[in-house]
């Protein structure tokens, strides 16, 4: 059993500026409206909100994600909550249209910045040892 | 479908100097030995290991969650790592003893310090406009 009925994860991770990121494309307003709208539809008992760091896929920012069903939701908006909340969270009813579904792209562009970001770590590290 | 087949996620919330956190716990050094064993043992195709803020579970910090089985862990230390990745990840059994199963008592932490949050946020804003 979960103790929640649903885990929702927003990116918050924080980028360097002019790097495309979740916060600079909204992801902050997204889990205001989420907390306050989840609360104001009485759906408190049954949601857990938690902001999560990169999950690579930040041109499609901003990103989330719901669990356990592990419906993905790209270039959310804060005016999109409502629908989320209603049609998702209280029926059940995940919102089409926001649902990003092509996983093997999603695979292969977090795999990309996975490996990216290995690169300038092993660099740094090397630079801090030279 | 999923991208990958596991999704990781360990809480790196840092708290005040003197509070209980994961971080303070341990969590900086699961992660990297998530990150490191995973790929050592050829898993890095099927495992997304991402960070994630605070989830209300600090008293028993390092917390960690595997979606979209929903497995919850506890008191995760880098030394359990290797048994997480070889018996979770790779054999599909889960570490029975660091397994967290009481969803009713971890559903009220995590509420009571949602509360207190909410609180404390609250009464900031309030001091802000006083």
């Amino acid at each position: 059993m979960e103790p929640f009925r649903f885990h929702l994860f927003v990116c918050t991770q924080q980028k360097p500026e002019g790097v495309p990121s979740c916060p600079t494309s909204g992801s902050s307003a997204v889990l205001e409206a989420l907390d306050r709208e989840v609360q104001a539809r009485g759906l408190d008992a049954e949601v857990q909100l938690t902001t999560c760091g990169c999950m690579g896929l930040c041109d499609e920012a901003p990103v989330m994600v719901v669990y356990p069903e592990g419906v993905w939701y790209r270039r959310v908006q804060a005016s999109h909550v409502p629908e989320i909340v209603e049609s998702h969270l209280r029926a059940g009813k995940p919102v089409e249209k926001l649902i990003w579904r092509d996983a093997a792209a999603m695979k292969a562009m977090s795999v990309e910045h996975r490996e990216k970001y290995r690169q300038a770590m092993a660099a740094r590290a090397k630079a801090g040892k030279d």
